[in-house]
Order: structure tokens, then C-alpha cells, then sequence
């Protein structure tokens, strides 16, 4: 199924087969719940302002989509720039990660919804749902050409010195990314997410970008404690990151810890992973070649976890203690995950791709005490971050 | 079972007989999602300021808190002041409602839970779990005795131009309300919410108090709309609101439309109520009777519609429509109340008393498209609210 806004034209670089009546923006809070940094720029670029003629810098962004179209036609090569390359590989992975989910689940297939955005860019919703394996299970990619207004570029400055913008003008920006949640049925299997993005502030003369980062993460929300999944997962990450920089996983890991904390709670919402944004700290190739290393690692963390316990045999008390569970994951992404939050108050945000990343189902029960015998351990992981593999 | 701080002082005129490990603040939040006043000012008054000498104003509280408990153990008359008459109203009100929540359940019993605030108050939480016809029924009345820092005062003012404070002192404050949310299992009887609640700002000198207000209001949240119910609920506030000023009905049905409004959903959380916040426009005893017409409107407005509703043959279908209105109502509670919002944000509110106004389960499917003949006219009145009766 493929959407447009109906209200806005369309790019004249990008196909649509068959607009439909949908309002929505092609979100990139598509790119899921901690896509913080896109999901914020998304409803900046109104559909009219790709209309202005002259040499605003609106007018720039449509060249840039335009030029961009071009490229992508011609096809991709090492040298083409940092943005259509992470643009493929998220498309790419995306496919591999659905594909691989698929064959775990060994009976559902993901469901696709494609769409256009009249301002420039795309996206590409994937999910499954109610499968043998998976209760739900989203990965979600998308583009996005937009404008950022003076005031959002002052406060970018705060964490990018180095850009060199204009302060009265909007600056035209590129966002792309990749984002999934699932979660499975079994109770003895974790529900799992990642996210990895790249932004690019754009130099309105056709010249290297302004600024640009890399950020993302990966983490691992199990509802029954398997110490050896979480070394697992947690092992196959650092081994990414260590080739990289002998820092990342020691740095990212407290990052995770620290981001996803449930503080009304006291309880982080899983046994972590890794989380990092505005990493500029290398060149973009080195940093390119970093979030490749990490997208490729999700499905050697997360498949050998699913085949072990996909097939367990669970009570009635492990399937109701993984609803509290999910219940907690709903507190976190409404209340304190900033993408989610903030794509739920912005205006013409997609609102399905942001919700994508809930549950399908989910309990609260008042005054409810965790059994200590069966839960206690998993309570205290997530009270107090352990270190599951040295530092 | 009754609570109390650790670790605080329990002032001296309330009797705590068992003190439990429990460090959660007998919170105001207690209230329930819309106390937003009152849930904003719970944690505001560390105990250990209780332990102050002098005649600074949070001696003047604790005093107060004295004073008030005499004259509770004298017995309250007519001439007591209203924040007694209040408490003892919604006290009273709480086991009236649960009482005949329980004749309509017919099989399970609330259970009580207590507590006891050590700088002043007390709080009851009553909870109905998984009883024949309710999924989860909670009705929860607090009293709080507290200090409001300059800042906050200096806020209120905006509101409420009489205020004569000291911009640069601390000012007690004293707030009760009584809240309540109702979840049925049967998908064809409603939820229902309500909370009245009573705040004063008071003279450190004992006089009359600096300011006060009443707030509050009823909402009912069908799953399968039937009109008449909604006709009935509309018209049972009316009459009580039409007693006491032929303007509150309309401007409160008005303002409850606006405030329950999923915005990222474009839909209101149900087909309405009254909703009223700051009220202090005829005398304090005038307000009083107001509320009290209210609150004892709440079971004419209800019961009588889980009488017709309870026992009603449903399908499947209709079971999976009511747990995808749950998630909305999850999305409501997390994202928009500003009550419940900033109760999880406050560091040491009592989580389960916010938490209890929660469905029990809840459901989020991707790019669900409800069944326009089944649900089409409630998704209509969702979007564009209407007047049940004439205004």
C-alpha cells in the first residue's frame, strides 16, 4: 500500500503510483520510538513551501530532492554521498531483518506500507502481527527532506559547535533511519528494540553538509530473566562497537542504562544494550561503517535468543506476569520516550508509525507484588544495571 | 492495610497504627487523574520541614494539622469549616459508591487501603479487581495538609487575583477530593470516571484561608454507544447542575469536551460529562452544596446504566473493540492528563494510586480501521462531540 499527503504536491523525483486519501505525513517518527532527533524535524516543512520560486533556501531543499532523485537513478556507488548510502542500507537491512524475522516466525509474513512524502522523501512501514512466533513485530524505515527553523538550529548548535548556518534562516536538513520493535508471544522470549539514524544540516549552495550525526541503540526487554540471553546480546554488540572504538560499548552501555529508566518506577524497562546520539566523533565513513557493524549485528543478537525459546513451554502466571510487563513498556514509551512523546504532540505526525512500537496487549493491576522466587532476579537487573560482560 | 511514611515524622494527631516499609507519599495523587491541582502540590513538603521550630509557615501548617484534628475528634457541625465538612463529605461518599458498586457486581467486595500522611493527611484507596461485572473499579479519597513554595503561589495568582501571600514564604496548603474510574468486563456497558476535590490556601495566621476553589467533573467512556445511555448520564449532571446555577451545565459540558480530547487522535476519550477547575464564583457554603449535588448525582447517572448493560450477550468482536478503546484511554491517561502526567513525573508520588485509574488490559493493533457500521456513530461523536440534551 503506498500513501501521499493529499494536500501537498509531489516531488517530481519520486514515483507515486497511486496516491491515496491519507492526510498523514510521511513520518519519520516512522523511524520509531527513539528517533528523537527526526521524529522532532519532520512536521517543520509545510507542503506549500515547495512551491516558492527564487533562491530561498526552501527552494534549495527541492533542488537537493531533485538532484538527490537524480543520483539514486543513476545508481549508487562509493562515492556517492554518506546520506543515499545510509538511505540504501537501511532499505537493505530492513529487507534482511523482515526476511530473517519471517523464517523464525516460520508461518506470518510482514505486511508493507509504503509511502511518499510530498516534500521529499519516504518511507516504509513493515509489520507483523498475531504470527505463530511474534505478537507484533515492526521495522520501519524512513527519508526525510525537510526545513529547520531558525530557532531549532540555535538550539542544534548547543550540541554542534561546528555548524555554520545563518541564524534568521531555515536550513534545509536530510534524516534518515531505520527502527523495530517485536514482540514475541512466548513469555521466556524478550521483546526487543533498535533504532539506528543519520542527519545532515544541508548547505544551501549544493556544498558538504553543514553538520551531520549519527545516533541509535539497541535493547532488550526480557519478561523472564536468562542471564546467558542477556550476556548474549549484550556480548554480540560490543564485539560490533570494538571494532570500532575500544570506548562505545562501555560509553553506550551506561548511555542505554541511563536513557531507558522508567523513573516513576525505579526500574529500567529492560536488561539494556546500547544507545548513542550526535556521534560525529569520526569521519562519516568511519561512523558509516560503525552504525553498519551494529544494524548487522541485530539479527546474530536476537535470532540465536528466539530459536532457544521460541518453542518453551510457559504457565498461565509467566504469560500474565509478561502483560505486567508490557504494561510497564506502554508507561515507558508514553511517558518518558521523547520521540514518542514528542511525534504524539506534533501536529500531522503519522501516528500509526509511532504506535507501531506498542504491544499488543498489555495489563495493570493495582498494588500488584512481583513473585520474588520466580521474578525477583529480573527485578533487581532492572533496579540496578548490571555489567553483563566485563567493561 | 495502612501506610505511612518511614521516613518522616507522623504528626501528632493521627494515629498510625502499624507504620509499613512503604516510603510512597500518601499521595494526592491519590485523586485521580484530573486532580491536577491537588496532585501538583503533594510532594511539595518534605517531612523533615515538619521538624522546623519557630513560627515559620511550615509550623503554622503542622499547627494547623493540630487544630484541624481536634476539632475532627470534636465532632463536625455545621460551622466547621468546609475543608472539614469536605473531607468528611467525600469520606462519606466513598463508601456509598463503593457500597452500591458492590450490589451491582454482586460477588466481589472492595479492598481497602489506607494511609496516613506523616506532614498531615490521609488518603483511602478502595479497589475492585476482577469482580463479576467490573474488570476494575477504583474510588480513592485523599486529604493533604502541605506547603506551596513562592513560585507556585505567585502561579496561582494568575488564577486567582485575591491571593494575599508573601512572595517570598512558603504558604500552607490544604486539599481533598474523592476520584473515581470504573472499568466493566462487559464491552457494552461503559467506563466511567469522576472527581470532586477542594482547595485551600491558608492564612498563617489561623484566619480565614487566602483562597480556595472547588474543581471536578464526571465522564463517561462507552465502548458500544447506546444514546440513551449517554442522553441519561448528560441529563442526571444536568439536573444537578441546573439547581445551582442555569450556567454550569453548559459551560462545564463544554469545557469537559475540551479537556478529555486525544489530540493525536483527533478523537475525545469518550461522549462526555462536566469538567470545572478554579471554581470560586459564589460563596465557599453555595460551592459547597454544588459539588455535593454532584457527587451524589454520580450513582443516578451510573448505576442505572449498568443495570440495562451488565448482563448484555456479547461477541468477540465486541470484546476486541472494547480493548482497543482501552489503549485509548491508556494514551489519555499517559500522554494528556495533566494530572496523571505530572503525578509520574513528581518524585514520590504514590505510583499505584495514579496508576489505578488503568483498564486492567488494553490492546494496540497496527492500522486498525474500526468497523464503520458496528462503531461508526461513536467514532463520530468521538470526533465531533454532541449535545446529548438541549443546552
Amino acid at each position: 500500500m503506498i500513501h501521499t499527503r493529499a494536500n501537498g504536491p509531489v516531488a517530481k523525483c519520486i514515483a507515486v503510483p497511486k496516491p491515496s486519501v491519507s492526510k498523514s505525513i510521511a513520518t519519520v517518527a516512522a523511524l520509531g520510538a527513539t528517533a528523537t532527533t527526526i521524529a522532532c524535524y519532520n512536521s517543520l516543512s509545510p507542503a506549500k513551501e515547495v512551491e516558492c520560486e527564487g533562491s530561498n533556501p526552501t527552494k534549495k531543499m527541492s533542488r537537493a530532492v531533485e538532484a538527490d532523485g537524480k543520483l539514486r537513478l543513476q545508481g549508487l556507488t562509493d562515492d556517492s554521498p554518506i546520506r543515499l548510502r545510509m538511505e540504501a542500507y537501511v532499505k537493505k537491512l530492513q529487507e534482511q531483518i523482515t526476511s530473517e524475522l519471517e523464517k523464525v516466525d516460520g508461518q506470518a509474513k510482514f505486511k508493507k506500507d509504503q509511502w511518499v512524502r510530498a516534500e521529499g522523501g519516504d518511507g516504509i512501514s513493515m509489520v507483523l502481527q498475531d504470527g505463530k512466533v511474534f505478537e507484533k513485530a515492526g521495522v520501519a524505515v524512513s527519508v526525510v527532506y525537510g526545513m529547520l527553523p531558525p530557532a531549532a538550529v540555535a538550539q542544534m548548535r548547543s550540541q554542534h559547535p561546528n555548524i555554520k548556518a545563518s541564524s534568521t534562516e531555515s536550513v534545509p536538513f536530510f534524516a534518515t533511519g531505520i527502527s523495530c520493535v517485536i514482540h514475541p508471544h512466548n513469555p521466556n522470549a524478550p521483546t526487543v528494540h533498535f533504532n539506528y539514524r543519520y542527519f545532515e544540516l544541508e548547505d544551501e549552495n549544493g556544498g558538504e553538509p553543514l553538520s551531520w550525526w549519527f545516533g541509535g541503540g539497541c535493547d532488550l526487554t526480557p519478561t523472564i530473566l536468562y542471564e546467558e540471553d542477556a550476556v548474549h546480546f549484550h556480548k554480540v554488540i560490543k564485539e560490533a562497537c570494538d571494532k570500532h572504538d575500544p570506548r562505545y560499548y562501555r560509553d553506550f552501555k551506561k548511555w542505554c542504562d541511563d536513557y531507558f529508566y522508567i523513573s516513576h518506577r525505579g526500574e529500567r524497562r529492560g536488561i539494556g544494550g546500547i544507545f548513542f546520539d550526535d556521534l560525529e566523533d569520526k569521519s562519516v565513513d568511519e561512523l558509516f561503517s560503525y552504525v553498519q557493524s551494529c544494524g548487522n549485528a541485530f539479527v546474530h543478537q536476537y535470532v540465536p535468543i528466539m530459536e532457544r525459546r521460541k518453542n518453551m513451554k510457559f504457565t498461565k502466571e509467566d504469560k500474565h506476569w509478561q502483560q505486567l510487563r508490557r504494561g510497564r513498556y506502554v508507561e515507558f514509551n508514553l511517558v518518558h520516550d521523547r520521540g514518542t512523546k514528542f511525534g504524539l504532540l506534533t501536529p500531522g505526525a503519522r501516528i500509526e508509525s509511532i504506535m507501531m512500537s506498542m504491544p499488543l496487549t498489555a495489563r495493570w493491576e493495582y498494588m500488584h507484588e512481583p513473585d520474588v522466587k520466580a521474578h525477583g532476579k529480573l527485578m533487581e537487573v532492572l533496579k540496578a544495571p548490571r555489567d553483563w560482560i566485563p567493561l
